[in-house]
């Protein structure tokens, strides 16, 4: 088994462009691209349309699965692009093990266009349909990267992180980030911090991170700077010293910042990054769950004013995300509880399997931080500048912040004020019930339901603050149902007054 | 003459693409274009071609002039292309003068591509560029806009700058900038600032000034800011303090900054826009002559640290700049005198005529700071992040910024860094006699040509710290003639002492 060195191989259904894939990164390694289809129809000397209306689909399996698993086994395997139905073979399944499984995600609909005619599954749309719901969980289970079925340029451009993936012991999942100003790959495995698991490799780092992160990850780097931990050192003049300590170690546009810790450390490095002799590359390595499952993804960076939250910050993408879940156990557990608002948000916006998870309620695993990232992904993808879409992902956080801003960010984690915005957002949303059961899952994870040292009426100011506001009323993120969730709800003053009287 | 309202007449060379602009900003504005070739051949009852080859030149040029007349007296004419050679009639000059003529600068290789067969002055390739060169001048003259003979996107983009000009007494002439991250308008004209000229007009104006220039240009704005004046303040707690105050104006994202004054206004300026809520819109107002012909443009904003000039800062292209000559009157001498510097950098860098121009000395007169405008944007245009070519622009500046470090901002105004950076990059280049003339130049202006108060030896550890150094040496851009400047140069270090010490 060991033998054999890891080869990409290209999955996914029906007209996913697996072989237009292979073909292109085969290409760029200057390797043969195999083609588990060809082969398959070199040995039966006939198109497989005609074998498989001859002799039916179990016997075609049979024939099929001897044949990857005689390609898998190959020493000289780099590159494969494997039939649509191949994966449902366990034997295949096991030997793809030992290989780099890239699934090329593809919508139902474009599938449908480009698939339907000749091949003998893809005659009927709604069998089609049906079996693109079925199979899919099965490449998300196998698959050790995530990609849109999109262009070559984005295969060849994902190459270097595919090759870091099938390089590291570890196999780390990856997921690939698209948004309007650049694609990033985001890294997903335990242990990659204790491993110095480290992407792109070019470039020296300079590693930021927060006195608690210091501590206990010994993180290698060319320089360190450790800032003070907490969300008050979210500061323009904090920002300054990193710089200075940037300038005064001679990093230069071909280096690197790397942004070890929470949310702070996150939107403080990249924006370092972004403004340091008018940006340079960085690299995110969130250490707690706020921002494994949410801050770290989709390049808005910034630092506070006393007058409002992220109030100084741009938007610039990382060059990579590297999110290793054990960080998480070193956590104090009022820390991994202010993530949890977060996971419940994201579950919220993205319904389905996510908040069916979620809402069972139990430990936060590894599909659960994989779907909030997933979902952010997605979200951001669509819409990277808050124009339209991403502004679902402020759900909970226009009180959030102004909570946050008026109790100068001392008084709550951010996550906990997530959780307070939630709440008061799902009362604005008129869904009494889920707004209980969203109480409940609060109180259980000790995350606070009321507010405390804080009145309403010294919140309302900073409401009208908000950054997303551009006429008269500050629009709200409001929830129809978990899936379901709307921006730009501009809401009756009374309304939002008295939704934050129900939390005093 | 005053009953007709302006129309927009596009002109230019053969190929030009004047028909489909016309056509185009015509759809837009829901009226009709008309075309003077049309018309002409409507009247002549044949194609051109035929009725020019029958009756020679001088007929046909003066049936085109009764023609073209007629349309621009047209009380309904409000889009209107204009056939390219009528321009040289005294009487269609005339004509012109109570219109907006929009110039499509078109490059001949392209032109020719477009034009070549049918036309009788499109036949003989020698002939069609010897015609485009002497035309040329007479476009240039005459065009209250220029823009690229760009694809009809362009056009429609600049209709709203175009519409502005239209209906603007002082008529400033109008450029247009490009930028991989987006373009804008750039209006030229005398009393623009006192005649209280703004584009865009949509969105709440914080005006961002200096001191200085409040204390000479009351500008109107729904908000005012001064900041100290000089470079000493291009600090980021200077921006924190403009943030500050847009915040607590309650300036949000649908609101503009308006930046009056120097270089250090809209370096701050431009960047408190690009970081403020992560970016509104800025319009640049620039009231000295470095910021007139080279800082105003290119979207580079920024403030200094201690370790280095512009460490902080991000590319933000402005979404208007206006340029007034008249704020030039209000400046001191020797505030003029530094820009004069970036005026003989930027005649260095375009060569031909400018060069001419300047080396001719005189004043500062509309054509050379409009010269220097279209060298700037025309090289920003081709690479807008430094990564190349743009790279050219920094000629002079990679000693000019140590030296200011070096003073710790205080020695020296920018531009006067500049003129001694220029004569040590003339010494690196190797030219004696071409230095000979612009120390020469500059001596007449009363800009230093000699270090005072710094010794070569604290310049050159900034020297090491310069942005553009990625490897173990500093690049530096070299001129091998007026209009052949190449960067990238990395020289042996002892050439460069040897440049800083023949300053001292």
């Amino acid at each position: 088994m060991g033998e054999v060195a890891p080869a990409l191989v290209f999955a996914g259904f029906m007209g996913a462009g697996k072989s237009s894939a292979a073909r292109s990164v085969a290409a760029e390694l200057g390797v043969q691209a195999l083609d588990s289809d060809h082969e398959l129809e070199r040995e039966l000397g006939e198109p497989i349309e005609s074998w498989f209306d001859r002799n039916g689909e179990a016997a075609f399996r049979k024939r099929e699965e001897e044949v990857v698993l005689r390609l898998l086994e190959r020493p000289d395997l780099r590159v494969l692009a494997l039939g649509g139905g191949s994966l449902s073979s366990e034997r295949v399944q096991e030997a793809l093990r030992r290989h780099v499984v890239v699934y090329l995600d593809v919508e139902t609909e474009a599938a449908w266009h480009r698939a339907s005619g000749g091949r003998p599954l893809a005659r009927d749309r709604n069998r089609f349909e049906q079996l693109h719901e079925e199979r899919r969980p099965l490449y998300e289970e196998l698959a050790d990267a995530w990609l849109p079925a999109a262009d070559r340029a984005t295969v060849r451009l994902a190459l270097p992180a595919m090759a870091a993936v099938a390089r590291t012991h570890a196999r780390p999942k990856l997921l690939w980030a698209t948004a309007a100003s650049g694609d990033y790959p985001v890294f997903f495995g335990h242990g990659l911090i204790a491993g110095g698991f480290f992407h792109p490799d070019d470039g020296r780092r300079f590693v930021l991170s927060d006195r608690n992160v210091a501590s206990v990850h010994p993180f290698g780097g060319d320089w360190q700077h450790a800032m003070p931990a907490g969300e008050q050192a979210k500061t323009p003049s904090q920002a300054e010293l990193v710089l200075s300590a940037m300038a005064n170690a001679g990093v230069t546009r071909a280096d690197l910042l790397t942004a070890v810790g929470g949310g702070v450390v996150g939107d403080i490095g990249g924006f370092c990054a972004a403004v340091y002799q008018r940006g340079i590359r960085w690299v995110g390595i969130p250490t707690t769950l706020v921002a494994q499952v949410d801050s770290a993804f989709g390049g808005k960076t910034g630092v506070d004013l006393p007058e409002g939250k992220n109030y100084m910050g741009v938007y610039h993408q990382p060059t990579a995300v590297i999110v290793d879940p054990d960080a998480l156990a070193t956590l104090p557990p009022a820390e991994l509880g202010a993530g949890y608002a977060e996971v419940v948000k994201t579950a919220l916006i993205a319904g389905g399997r996510l908040w069916a998870r979620v809402r069972r309620g139990g430990e936060i695993d590894d599909e659960t931080i994989l779907g909030c990232i997933q979902t952010k992904l997605s979200v951001v993808a669509e819409d990277e500048r808050d124009g339209g879409r991403r502004q679902v992902l402020n759900l909970g956080h226009t009180i959030a912040h102004a909570i946050e801003s008026a109790t100068s960010y001392s008084r709550y984690r951010h996550g906990e004020a997530v959780a307070l915005g939630l709440l008061g957002a799902l009362r604005l949303s008129e869904r009494p019930q889920l707004r209980d059961e969203v109480e409940r899952l609060f109180a259980g994870r000790g995350l606070p339901t009321r507010l405390d040292g804080v009145r309403p009426d010294e919140i309302l100011p900073f409401l009208e603050r908000d950054k997303k506001r551009t006429g008269e009323r500050v629009p709200f993120v409001l929830v129809d149902q978990p899936g379901v969730v709307t921006p730009g709800n501009e809401l009756d003053p009374r309304s939002v007054a008295a939704a934050l009287e129900e939390l005093a």
